[in-house]
Protein backbone atom coordinates (compact mmCIF):
# COMPACT_ATOMS: atom_id res chain seq x y z
CA UNK A 1 0.00 0.00 0.00
CA UNK A 2 1.26 3.24 -0.86
CA UNK A 3 0.08 6.11 1.31
CA UNK A 4 1.09 8.97 -0.92
CA UNK A 5 -0.82 10.20 -4.20
CA UNK A 6 1.99 13.02 -5.20
CA UNK A 7 0.22 13.60 -8.72
CA UNK A 8 -3.34 13.95 -7.59
CA UNK A 9 -5.00 17.29 -9.10
CA UNK A 10 -4.18 19.68 -5.87
CA UNK A 11 -0.68 18.71 -6.42
CA UNK A 12 -0.52 20.02 -9.64
CA UNK A 13 -3.11 23.22 -8.99
CA UNK A 14 -0.25 24.05 -5.69
CA UNK A 15 2.12 24.58 -8.47
CA UNK A 16 -0.01 26.67 -10.72
CA UNK A 17 -0.85 28.51 -7.50
CA UNK A 18 2.82 28.77 -6.71
CA UNK A 19 3.01 30.59 -10.46
CA UNK A 20 -0.22 33.02 -9.05
CA UNK A 21 1.70 33.73 -5.65
CA UNK A 22 4.65 35.08 -8.34
CA UNK A 23 2.36 37.16 -10.26
CA UNK A 24 1.19 39.07 -6.99
CA UNK A 25 4.41 39.79 -5.94
CA UNK A 26 5.43 41.42 -9.26
CA UNK A 27 2.06 43.65 -8.68
CA UNK A 28 0.22 41.28 -11.80
CA UNK A 29 -3.19 39.89 -11.36
CA UNK A 30 -2.34 36.64 -9.19
CA UNK A 31 -2.94 34.13 -11.56
CA UNK A 32 -0.97 30.75 -12.63
CA UNK A 33 -1.02 28.00 -15.37
CA UNK A 34 1.07 24.86 -15.49
CA UNK A 35 0.92 22.48 -18.34
CA UNK A 36 1.10 18.83 -17.68
CA UNK A 37 2.28 15.40 -19.84
CA UNK A 38 2.28 12.59 -18.60
CA UNK A 39 3.14 13.14 -15.08
CA UNK A 40 5.34 15.66 -16.24
CA UNK A 41 5.33 19.74 -15.79
CA UNK A 42 5.90 20.87 -19.02
CA UNK A 43 5.04 24.13 -18.99
CA UNK A 44 4.53 27.08 -16.00
CA UNK A 45 3.35 30.79 -16.18
CA UNK A 46 1.68 33.24 -14.76
CA UNK A 47 -0.14 36.76 -15.59
CA UNK A 48 2.05 39.17 -17.21
CA UNK A 49 -0.07 41.74 -19.18
CA UNK A 50 1.31 44.71 -16.78
CA UNK A 51 4.89 43.72 -17.33
CA UNK A 52 4.76 42.81 -20.99
CA UNK A 53 2.00 45.72 -21.54
CA UNK A 54 0.02 43.03 -23.28
CA UNK A 55 -3.46 42.34 -23.17
CA UNK A 56 -2.72 39.01 -24.02
CA UNK A 57 -0.36 37.74 -21.51
CA UNK A 58 -2.53 36.12 -19.46
CA UNK A 59 -1.11 33.19 -17.63
CA UNK A 60 -2.97 30.10 -19.73
CA UNK A 61 -1.68 31.31 -23.09
CA UNK A 62 1.54 31.75 -22.16
CA UNK A 63 1.60 28.29 -20.72
CA UNK A 64 0.55 26.94 -23.97
CA UNK A 65 3.16 28.75 -26.13
CA UNK A 66 5.22 27.27 -23.58
CA UNK A 67 4.12 23.81 -23.41
CA UNK A 68 3.81 23.25 -27.36
CA UNK A 69 7.52 24.68 -28.01
CA UNK A 70 8.57 22.00 -25.50
CA UNK A 71 6.80 19.36 -27.07
CA UNK A 72 7.28 20.50 -30.74
CA UNK A 73 3.55 20.80 -32.12
CA UNK A 74 0.82 22.46 -31.91
CA UNK A 75 -1.30 20.42 -30.20
CA UNK A 76 -1.60 19.72 -26.49
CA UNK A 77 -4.20 16.61 -27.05
CA UNK A 78 -2.56 14.35 -24.08
CA UNK A 79 -1.61 17.21 -21.57
CA UNK A 80 -3.98 18.95 -18.58
CA UNK A 81 -3.65 22.52 -18.54
CA UNK A 82 -4.00 23.61 -14.42
CA UNK A 83 -5.12 27.31 -13.77
CA UNK A 84 -6.19 29.12 -10.70
CA UNK A 85 -9.26 30.94 -12.57
CA UNK A 86 -11.58 30.34 -14.94
CA UNK A 87 -10.44 30.47 -18.42
CA UNK A 88 -12.15 33.75 -20.16
CA UNK A 89 -12.91 33.45 -23.72
CA UNK A 90 -9.54 34.61 -25.30
CA UNK A 91 -8.07 31.66 -23.48
CA UNK A 92 -10.72 29.08 -24.00
CA UNK A 93 -10.43 29.89 -27.54
CA UNK A 94 -6.64 29.06 -27.29
CA UNK A 95 -7.18 26.12 -25.62
CA UNK A 96 -9.64 24.55 -28.50
CA UNK A 97 -7.01 25.26 -31.08
CA UNK A 98 -4.50 23.73 -29.10
CA UNK A 99 -7.23 20.45 -28.41
CA UNK A 100 -5.92 20.32 -24.99
CA UNK A 101 -7.01 17.56 -23.65
CA UNK A 102 -8.10 18.50 -19.76
CA UNK A 103 -8.66 21.80 -18.40
CA UNK A 104 -8.67 21.95 -14.24
CA UNK A 105 -9.30 25.35 -13.00
CA UNK A 106 -9.86 26.54 -9.31
CA UNK A 107 -12.16 29.44 -8.74
CA UNK A 108 -15.10 30.41 -11.03
CA UNK A 109 -14.92 33.70 -12.98
CA UNK A 110 -18.49 34.71 -13.34
CA UNK A 111 -17.85 37.84 -14.85
CA UNK A 112 -15.43 37.54 -17.62
CA UNK A 113 -15.06 33.49 -17.39
CA UNK A 114 -15.93 31.88 -20.29
CA UNK A 115 -18.68 29.74 -19.22
CA UNK A 116 -20.65 33.09 -19.06
CA UNK A 117 -18.89 34.60 -22.87
CA UNK A 118 -18.12 31.67 -24.86
CA UNK A 119 -19.90 28.09 -23.10
CA UNK A 120 -20.16 26.45 -26.78
CA UNK A 121 -15.88 27.44 -27.49
CA UNK A 122 -14.28 23.77 -25.36
CA UNK A 123 -13.18 21.41 -28.00
CA UNK A 124 -15.94 18.99 -27.69
CA UNK A 125 -12.72 16.47 -26.86
CA UNK A 126 -11.43 18.48 -23.64
CA UNK A 127 -12.79 17.05 -20.26
CA UNK A 128 -13.43 19.87 -17.62
CA UNK A 129 -13.23 19.73 -14.06
CA UNK A 130 -13.76 22.92 -11.76
CA UNK A 131 -13.35 24.41 -8.52
CA UNK A 132 -9.99 22.63 -7.52
CA UNK A 133 -8.50 24.85 -4.11
CA UNK A 134 -10.80 27.34 -5.57
CA UNK A 135 -10.77 28.81 -1.56
CA UNK A 136 -6.68 29.19 -2.82
CA UNK A 137 -7.15 30.89 -5.61
CA UNK A 138 -10.20 32.98 -4.46
CA UNK A 139 -8.71 34.20 -1.37
CA UNK A 140 -5.44 35.38 -3.65
CA UNK A 141 -7.76 37.45 -5.49
CA UNK A 142 -9.24 39.12 -2.88
CA UNK A 143 -6.52 40.05 -1.01
CA UNK A 144 -4.78 41.46 -3.98
CA UNK A 145 -7.58 43.37 -5.13
CA UNK A 146 -8.35 44.61 -1.77
CA UNK A 147 -4.88 46.18 -1.21
CA UNK A 148 -5.78 47.45 -4.47
CA UNK A 149 -8.77 49.80 -3.57
CA UNK B 1 -10.78 69.33 -54.33
CA UNK B 2 -8.49 65.85 -53.42
CA UNK B 3 -8.86 63.46 -55.68
CA UNK B 4 -7.20 60.90 -53.55
CA UNK B 5 -8.74 59.16 -50.16
CA UNK B 6 -5.19 57.00 -49.64
CA UNK B 7 -6.45 56.22 -45.89
CA UNK B 8 -9.82 54.55 -46.80
CA UNK B 9 -10.42 50.89 -45.29
CA UNK B 10 -9.29 49.37 -48.35
CA UNK B 11 -6.02 51.28 -48.59
CA UNK B 12 -5.71 49.83 -45.09
CA UNK B 13 -7.09 46.47 -46.10
CA UNK B 14 -4.71 45.89 -49.08
CA UNK B 15 -2.05 46.17 -46.44
CA UNK B 16 -3.38 43.31 -44.15
CA UNK B 17 -3.79 41.18 -47.82
CA UNK B 18 0.06 41.88 -48.53
CA UNK B 19 0.04 40.53 -44.55
CA UNK B 20 -2.14 37.57 -45.98
CA UNK B 21 0.03 36.98 -49.10
CA UNK B 22 3.30 35.99 -47.16
CA UNK B 23 1.54 34.19 -44.66
CA UNK B 24 0.61 31.99 -47.95
CA UNK B 25 4.23 32.06 -49.46
CA UNK B 26 5.08 30.19 -46.14
CA UNK B 27 2.30 27.43 -46.22
CA UNK B 28 0.69 29.16 -43.49
CA UNK B 29 -2.98 29.51 -43.60
CA UNK B 30 -3.11 33.10 -45.42
CA UNK B 31 -4.69 35.82 -43.17
CA UNK B 32 -3.40 38.79 -42.29
CA UNK B 33 -3.31 41.65 -40.08
CA UNK B 34 -2.37 45.43 -39.69
CA UNK B 35 -3.52 47.83 -36.72
CA UNK B 36 -3.34 51.58 -37.36
CA UNK B 37 -3.85 54.40 -35.38
CA UNK B 38 -3.54 57.97 -36.61
CA UNK B 39 -3.41 57.24 -39.95
CA UNK B 40 -0.13 55.51 -39.56
CA UNK B 41 0.55 51.69 -39.17
CA UNK B 42 1.74 50.67 -36.31
CA UNK B 43 1.67 46.75 -36.12
CA UNK B 44 1.32 44.04 -39.21
CA UNK B 45 1.15 40.29 -38.89
CA UNK B 46 0.27 37.33 -40.06
CA UNK B 47 -0.56 33.71 -39.43
CA UNK B 48 2.67 32.07 -37.96
CA UNK B 49 1.23 28.72 -36.47
CA UNK B 50 3.31 26.91 -38.36
CA UNK B 51 6.13 28.55 -38.42
CA UNK B 52 6.17 28.61 -34.51
CA UNK B 53 4.28 25.12 -33.88
CA UNK B 54 1.87 27.50 -31.74
CA UNK B 55 -1.80 27.03 -32.24
CA UNK B 56 -2.57 30.91 -30.65
CA UNK B 57 0.25 32.70 -33.27
CA UNK B 58 -3.09 34.04 -34.92
CA UNK B 59 -2.17 37.43 -36.86
CA UNK B 60 -4.78 39.40 -34.91
CA UNK B 61 -2.57 38.37 -31.37
CA UNK B 62 0.52 39.05 -32.71
CA UNK B 63 -0.64 42.52 -34.33
CA UNK B 64 -1.85 42.59 -30.91
CA UNK B 65 1.25 42.49 -29.26
CA UNK B 66 3.31 44.10 -31.48
CA UNK B 67 0.97 47.31 -31.39
CA UNK B 68 1.06 47.88 -27.24
CA UNK B 69 4.83 47.45 -27.86
CA UNK B 70 4.86 50.16 -30.26
CA UNK B 71 2.36 52.00 -27.77
CA UNK B 72 3.98 51.18 -24.91
CA UNK B 73 0.72 50.77 -23.20
CA UNK B 74 -1.71 47.98 -22.85
CA UNK B 75 -5.26 49.49 -24.74
CA UNK B 76 -5.47 50.03 -28.11
CA UNK B 77 -8.87 52.19 -27.97
CA UNK B 78 -7.80 54.53 -30.46
CA UNK B 79 -6.95 52.13 -32.64
CA UNK B 80 -8.20 50.35 -35.89
CA UNK B 81 -7.26 46.63 -36.89
CA UNK B 82 -7.84 45.88 -40.35
CA UNK B 83 -7.87 42.15 -40.95
CA UNK B 84 -8.27 39.81 -43.92
CA UNK B 85 -11.03 37.02 -42.16
CA UNK B 86 -13.09 37.35 -39.49
CA UNK B 87 -11.96 36.66 -35.92
CA UNK B 88 -11.84 34.02 -34.10
CA UNK B 89 -13.26 33.06 -30.33
CA UNK B 90 -9.61 33.39 -29.06
CA UNK B 91 -9.01 36.64 -31.27
CA UNK B 92 -12.05 38.66 -30.25
CA UNK B 93 -11.37 37.85 -26.72
CA UNK B 94 -8.33 39.53 -27.21
CA UNK B 95 -9.53 42.68 -28.78
CA UNK B 96 -11.75 42.48 -26.06
CA UNK B 97 -9.05 42.98 -23.48
CA UNK B 98 -7.09 45.42 -25.87
CA UNK B 99 -10.54 47.74 -25.98
CA UNK B 100 -9.57 48.46 -29.38
CA UNK B 101 -11.41 50.96 -30.85
CA UNK B 102 -12.19 49.47 -34.33
CA UNK B 103 -12.35 46.26 -36.20
CA UNK B 104 -12.53 46.05 -40.17
CA UNK B 105 -12.65 42.71 -41.47
CA UNK B 106 -12.50 40.86 -45.06
CA UNK B 107 -14.62 37.68 -45.23
CA UNK B 108 -16.77 36.09 -42.69
CA UNK B 109 -16.09 33.13 -41.11
CA UNK B 110 -19.19 31.46 -40.49
CA UNK B 111 -17.64 27.80 -39.37
CA UNK B 112 -14.96 29.53 -36.80
CA UNK B 113 -15.94 33.19 -36.59
CA UNK B 114 -16.52 35.11 -33.14
CA UNK B 115 -20.01 35.73 -34.51
CA UNK B 116 -21.13 32.08 -34.27
CA UNK B 117 -18.86 30.93 -31.22
CA UNK B 118 -18.59 34.02 -29.10
CA UNK B 119 -20.87 36.92 -30.57
CA UNK B 120 -21.53 38.97 -27.28
CA UNK B 121 -17.66 38.93 -26.16
CA UNK B 122 -16.20 42.23 -28.27
CA UNK B 123 -15.85 45.27 -26.07
CA UNK B 124 -19.33 47.69 -25.87
CA UNK B 125 -17.24 50.24 -27.64
CA UNK B 126 -15.40 48.64 -30.26
CA UNK B 127 -17.13 49.63 -33.64
CA UNK B 128 -16.93 46.12 -36.29
CA UNK B 129 -17.31 47.12 -39.53
CA UNK B 130 -17.29 43.93 -42.34
CA UNK B 131 -17.14 42.55 -45.88
CA UNK B 132 -14.09 45.00 -46.92
CA UNK B 133 -11.90 43.36 -49.89
CA UNK B 134 -13.99 40.40 -48.85
CA UNK B 135 -13.82 38.66 -52.32
CA UNK B 136 -9.61 38.86 -52.49
CA UNK B 137 -9.83 37.40 -49.21
CA UNK B 138 -11.64 34.33 -49.40
CA UNK B 139 -9.78 34.01 -52.88
CA UNK B 140 -6.29 33.62 -51.08
CA UNK B 141 -8.21 31.40 -48.45
CA UNK B 142 -9.74 28.96 -51.46
CA UNK B 143 -7.07 29.01 -53.63
CA UNK B 144 -4.45 28.09 -50.47
CA UNK B 145 -7.07 25.12 -49.32
CA UNK B 146 -7.50 23.76 -52.86
CA UNK B 147 -3.65 23.46 -53.30
CA UNK B 148 -3.07 21.45 -50.11
CA UNK B 149 -6.28 18.60 -51.17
Amino acid sequence: MCPLVPYDDNYWMRHALQEARLAYEEGEVPIGAVIVANNKLIAQAHNQVERLNDPTAHAELLAITAATEALGGKYLTDCTLYVTLEPCAMCIGALRWAQIGQIVFGASDSKGGYQRWAPSVPHPKTTIKSGVMAEESTQLLTSFFQERR
